[in-house]
Order: C-alpha cells, then sequence, then structure tokens
C-alpha cells in the first residue's frame, strides 16, 4: 500500500487487516500542500456523494427483515393451547410470569429460577422500575431510597448505552463517568468512587459484548464488580445489562464470568441486579424480558411492580418457550442471527481498515453484540455525524453515548449495522470512512 | 313469603324480585329468643357446610375460560404477516403505537386518534405512569410535580378500585374519599372539595360500569367533572379509566356521554386523561390497552414513558386490529361476552333477592361491567368474608375498595361472579347470603 499523495510505502503500523487501500488517504509526513492537495480529492469524493441521493442509516441496533423472518413462526406457535402447565396464561397472574418462561431466563443467565421474574417487551422497563424502586421506594423501606439524598449517583461507564443514562437522568439520579476499557469499566476508578463517595449507590453494566465497545468483561472486572457490595453503601446496585448474552459475531463468541456465582462468593447477592431480554432473539418490539436478583431484592421488586402492572403478558411468554424449550435451541437460534449479521460488521470494518489508520481514529473489533464503537480524533464527532447527515447517511447522534449526551472529547461515534442490508452496510461505511477523512483532513489543516 | 320462624307473612318492601325465599330470615318483629332460635337454624345450615370441601372465587373480576375461549383466534391470525401498513410490527417502534391500534381506541374512548396512545397488556401500566408523570415528573416542567407540595391529594369516590388506590398509595400521593352515588361521585362534595383545597390534584374514575357499584356516571356528573379543570389547578387531572366501556350485562346497556366532547366545551382538554384496554375483550393477561389526553399532554406523556420503553407490543396491537378492524366488530364480540356473564349476575342478584332483604344490607343490580358491591350492616364486612373464607368461599378482602384498605363502616363487600362456572356462582351466592344472615343475627343479638 502507497501513498495516495507522493507513492512512497505507507506503514499501516497495527492495522490488522490490510486491504486494497485504494482509498486511504495518509496524514503524516506531508507538508501543508499536499495536505491541502489531499482534501481537495477527499472533498471532492464527498461532493460526489450529494447527487446520489442516499437514504442509509446505522443508526439504531435494530434486527433486520431477515433476522426477524427467524421467528415468524411465533405468532400461532400456540396452537389453540393457551395452557402453560395448570396456568391459563389468557388470564391475569402473577407479576413473577409463568414458570417455563423464569426456568428460561434462569439458564440464560445461570441463576435459580425462583430468583428469575419473566416480564414483558422490554428489559427496559424492568430496569427503569428497579431505578425507580432504588430511588423513590426504597429497597429496604423508604429510608433506603436514593431520593433521600442530596446527591445519590450511579457510575456510567463511557461510553455507554443512552437508554440507561435516560433513566437516570428522568428519575433525577445523578451519573458519574469512568472509562471503559478493553475488559470493562476501569475498575480502579470505580472502586475508588464507591470507596471515597458515599452518595455513589449504583453502577450501570453491558457485561457481554457491551454497548456500544463490544467488549466482554474479564473474569477480574466480574469478581471484582461482585466485590463492591462488601463496602459500598447498603442500597447499592449494579444493573447488569445482559442484553448479549448469546449475541456473537465472532465463533466461537466470547464467555463470560457469572455475576451470580461471584456474588455468591463475596456473599453481596443484594448488590446485583440482571437483566436480558429477547429483543434480539425473536421480535425486537415483542419478544419477552428478564430481571433476576436475591430473593429479598425480588420479593421487594415484586410488591413495587404489581401496582403498575397486574401481571405481563404470559400468552407471549408461552410462545416464546415454545419456541426456546431450553437454553440449547435458544442457542442454535442464534447462530442463525450470527451467520446474517457477521457480514455486515466484517463490511464495516473492512472500509475501516481499508481507509483508515490510527491517524484517524480507534474503532473497536466486537465479537458480538450490536456495536462497533469508533473514536475519531478529539472535536470531530459532531462534524463527521453531520457530514454523512448532509449525504443522506444517518449516524446515531454524536455524544449519545455519554450522560446527558455530552461527550467531553466529542469523539465517540457508534455505528450500527444491523438493520440495512448488506449492500446498504458497505455503502454507508464507505461514507462514513470518507467523512472521517474530511473531518480530520479539515482539522488538521486548520490546526 | 312467610316467615320461616312465626309464619306470618313477610313485608318485602322494596325488594325488585320476590323469588321463593325458602331461606330467608326475617329479622324485625321477633323476641330475643326467635332471633336465637333464628340463628340457631343459620348456624346449623352453616356449620353444615363447611363439610362440603368447597373451593369457591368470588374474588377477582376475571373473564372465565368460557369468555376467553371467544378469543382463541387470536394466535396465528397474523398468518406470517407482521405489516402495519408500512410498518413492521416485529421491530422497534414508537411508543405511541401502530395507527391502527390507535385508531381503534379513538373510536372506543371518541377522541381524535392523534390523541391517543395505543400501549400494552396493562392500561393500568399507562395509568400509573400517568400519575408518576404528574406527580415525579411534573406536566409542565419540574415546579407542576406534585411532589413539589406538602401534602397534594386524588379525590377517591368510593367504594372503588383498590388498584387506583395502590397507585397513589405506592407514589406516595395522598388520597381523599367522596361517596359514590348511584349517577357518578358525589359531585358536590367533589366541586366543594375542589374549590377549597388547592392540594387538591386529581381525581379516579370508573365512569362506566363502576368498579364495584356497576353504575354510569350521569351525563349531568360527566360535565360537571369536565368543568372542574376551570377552576382547579393547572396540574388538576381525572384519570378516567374507562375498563367496562362495552361491558354490558342487561340489553340495551346503558350509555355515558362524552367526557371529550364537555372537556372541549369547557376548554378544559388538558384536564382529563382517558384510558380503557381490551382485558376483558380478548385475553384478561395479554390484551392491549389505550391512553387518550390532549395533544399536549400526549406529547409531554410520550417523551416521559420512552424512558421506560423503547415502544409496547406492536405485534399484539396488529393481533387485535385483525380481529377488531372497527368497533362495530368489538361490539359483536362484546356481546358474546354478555351472553356468557349476565346469567351469572342473574344468579348472584337472585340469590340475594331470595335469601336478603335491607334488614340486612343494600346491592347493586348494575347493568354492565364486572361487579356487584354490596353493603352489610356496618361493622360485619370482615365478619362476613371470614365467615365465607371458613367453609372455602373466597372474597375480595373486607376494605379493599376503600384507599389504604379501610372501610371506614366496615360494610363494604365487592362481588366478582364473572370467573366461576355458573353452577360454582350459584353456590358461592348461596353461601354468600348464609353468612350475611349469620353475621347479622349475631349483631342483632349482641346489641
Amino acid at each position: 500500500a502507497n501513498c495516495i499523495c507522493c507513492g512512497s510505502p505507507y506503514n499501516l503500523g497495527t492495522t490488522p487487516t490490510p486491504f486494497s487501500r485504494e482509498n486511504f488517504v495518509p496524514l503524516n509526513q506531508h507538508s501543508n500542500d499536499e495536505l491541502l492537495a489531499l482534501r481537495q480529492q477527499v472533498q471532492s469524493r464527498y461532493n460526489s456523494l450529494k447527487s446520489e441521493g442516499l437514504q442509509l442509516d446505522l443508526t439504531r441496533g435494530k434486527p433486520s427483515s431477515a433476522q426477524l423472518d427467524l421467528s415468524n413462526g411465533l405468532d400461532g406457535i400456540l396452537q389453540a393451547n393457551y395452557m402453560a402447565g395448570a396456568v391459563d396464561t389468557r388470564n391475569y397472574g402473577s407479576p413473577l410470569g409463568i414458570a417455563e418462561a423464569r426456568a428460561l431466563g434462569a439458564e440464560l443467565l445461570g441463576v435459580p429460577a425462583d430468583q428469575v421474574l419473566a416480564g414483558g417487551n422490554a428489559s427496559l422497563t424492568l430496569m427503569f422500575f428497579a431505578v425507580m424502586l432504588q430511588n423513590n421506594i426504597g429497597c429496604r423501606g423508604s429510608d433506603s431510597a436514593w431520593n433521600r439524598r442530596a446527591a445519590a449517583k450511579v457510575i456510567c461507564p463511557v461510553p455507554g448505552y443512552d437508554r440507561h443514562f435516560t433513566i437516570c437522568e428522568t428519575l433525577g439520579v445523578d451519573m458519574v463517568t469512568v472509562p471503559m476499557t478493553d475488559s470493562g469499566p476501569d475498575m480502579d476508578a470505580v472502586e475508588s468512587l464507591v470507596k471515597t463517595d458515599p452518595d455513589v449507590v449504583g453502577l450501570w453494566c453491558v457485561p457481554k459484548y457491551s454497548n456500544p465497545t463490544g467488549c466482554t468483561y474479564s473474569d477480574e472486572t466480574v469478581d471484582r464488580i461482585a466485590a463492591l457490595g462488601k463496602t459500598a453503601d447498603p442500597s447499592f446496585r449494579v444493573f447488569w445489562d445482559n442484553a448479549y448474552a448469546e449475541h456473537h459475531i465472532a465463533t466461537p463468541g466470547e464467555t463470560l464470568a457469572s455475576i451470580y456465582d461471584a456474588c455468591l462468593r463475596h456473599g453481596t447477592e443484594d448488590s446485583v441486579w440482571q437483566f436480558a431480554s429477547t429483543s434480539k432473539m425473536t421480535f425486537a418490539g415483542a419478544g419477552i424480558s428478564w430481571a433476576a436478583s436475591s430473593p429479598g431484592n425480588l420479593a421487594t421488586f415484586k410488591k413495587f411492580v404489581n401496582a403498575a402492572i397486574i401481571g405481563f403478558d404470559h400468552v407471549n411468554q408461552l410462545r416464546h418457550v415454545k419456541m426456546f424449550p431450553n437454553l440449547e435451541t435458544l442457542r442454535e437460534h442464534m447462530e442463525k442471527h450470527r451467520q446474517l449479521i457477521a457480514p455486515k460488521f466484517e463490511a464495516v470494518l473492512r472500509q475501516l481498515d481499508e481507509d483508515l489508520d490510527a491517524d484517524y481514529g480507534e474503532w473497536t473489533r466486537p465479537a458480538g453484540g450490536y456495536f462497533i464503537s469508533f473514536d475519531a480524533q478529539p472535536g470531530l464527532a459532531q462534524r463527521i455525524v453531520d457530514l454523512a447527515s448532509e449525504v443522506g447517511v444517518k449516524l446515531t447522534p454524536a455524544g449519545a453515548t455519554f450522560p446527558y449526551g455530552k461527550d467531553p472529547q466529542n469523539q465517540n461515534i457508534r455505528l450500527a449495522p444491523s438493520l440495512p442490508p448488506l449492500e446498504e452496510v458497505q455503502k454507508a461505511a464507505q461514507v462514513f470512512t470518507l467523512c472521517v477523512q474530511l473531518a480530520t483532513l479539515e482539522q488538521k489543516l486548520a490546526s
């Protein structure tokens, strides 16, 4: 691979997969005039995109139609038999869900079934209620409610999942950030916060194929998180959103240590709430969800949730356990998802590898989940999103991966390649790298 | 009908349907000794019940299996076509619901479709969120949040629906009661509260076939409720839980004036939230729900609810609009429910009429809904529930129809005849009247 400007061989450095790089624009070892010429080239290619009238969307971690088709058998799967054992799923029932659905969630999360609640189509709602219980109601009587404090704070590893932040913001819970590393949250920073600030009462986690960086927490990280409850305030809770437990891209996928086992070792079962759902297994908007914690927590949660719902949709729970009678069948189903989604991630990563290097930014190579996290040069995220938008490629808003939508470095962009067809993903990735090149050249020339 | 004690003709008074009355036990015009003998007879019949090992349940307003069977076609109704127009219901989507489901709710509630949110399987959740929005978040900025006040109060007509009270209790909203009359809440009392207490910020209503009295609010009551917003605090809200809009027992059923039209007349559209669901049309635990209010309220609500859910289950919404493409088909379906449920209400009312009169209590004769409200002699509700429980007949806990579960007169009992088969309803009603007789005789003899 040679410089398109001066023809000299270009050092690809640590980029793992060198491809053709026909559109690679080297940044280093060039005079200002040469950079101006490079920008001219890039700008010219960018301008030509405007006439293409693109309408591409990499904003949302949505399954594609082909993925959704995998579960089309759900409607009608009951064949007019709505009984779950002796339970008529059509009628009102327990807020803990039907036994079969709780058992499936227990297998997925690696916990006893009697510590699992099976919920409706949104684990987000269960998280909202769990945070609300902690903040507004109190996990052990009203004195334990976070909102009795002047400034209860929840730790948010960043970049992270915007909807976790929105729950805190909506309920008036403050957030404090720690950096996300390749092995999970910066645990030195987490432990220091928990140790020094008694108002730190929570921690958000997407422990496997994290949103958006894709990392899976290391065994050591899981253990240290489970240990937090030993010294933290009794109302401290980890919100363990295991949204991508079986959502592999690589084969084999990564494995996550059991937070439940770690809590048992440390005697901190009360300190962790686990969540999962089938949103990206069956239907994104019509799946089922789970929450799991200690028996005491679950009893308190059940009473609270029962004020807001008589029972979740047990018919849909029954549909799901008919489709997935056990974890093994669920895993076979997820392999079909993997085959549909992996080529899209490969396409984006190939494009990034071909067109960019560390002078432009850094990006993750997830073995699972729904996102690639891209860190541009500081200050450029918004510009890149705007440039892409102008030529018809929607990206997740800059800042979305940070609390209050404010990325202090203005550099993180979350790429979500799952929804569009492969050819659109390829095109959108080409546009993206071009926008990164243009924004970076602009910045370099302005400095 | 003659007195079983002295043989003299008994004056049936205003009891509307005199039947055989073979077990009727007259209370008046008897000496203490005669009453003792009567109690002996009743006690003896009660004791013989104990050996029958009954397991009957009149506690919950649940549809019966036969009613649920009416909607068995729901699962599979989509025939693998999950599209609602251009919307793929399987994927994530808007928190306002699919257009077709919003349109059905609009027809049911008599409001414009763009003022309707179509939700999940629980209108209770929508009510919880609406009260939470008012109380914790604020309907127009945080200054308007009820919890900024020392003592925000919501008016609860009593007897009423326990789950409305639980929402208030859970969210820390105080409750103040007004009597329920045959034409709805005592509006003089309601208006007086709104006028004299600026901390009165809400009113719960089940306007049609009210839970538990079965009354339908009169046109005048509806108009006066809509007018409350003219003078009440701007954060005042009526929670109009139209749970039984099409749930007739009598033919023809009763009609409810449009609160929406009344609000338009008074310019108080912001003051009312309407709710409805298909819980007692299709599947109690797996239906769909609606909330409706002014465009401003709905926009605020949408933003808030979106913090707790990405979208409701649109697949199930689509199933429901396939089953009910319009209000007319829904009404035809509800007529089938009526035919199943009416005989059970008739059976209970016949038993009450045969065995009791005004000396024992008063009861309602609903033209729709799910309940009969029975007022025993003051002080006897708990005793009657206990007596029934001892012989295997579960009744709704005494006090459940009042805030905090406290019936100041300890006299109201809610009877729910929908769930058990007809023969069980008949038997349970016989047990009930016997327990009322026994408790009343006990009281009379002790006084």
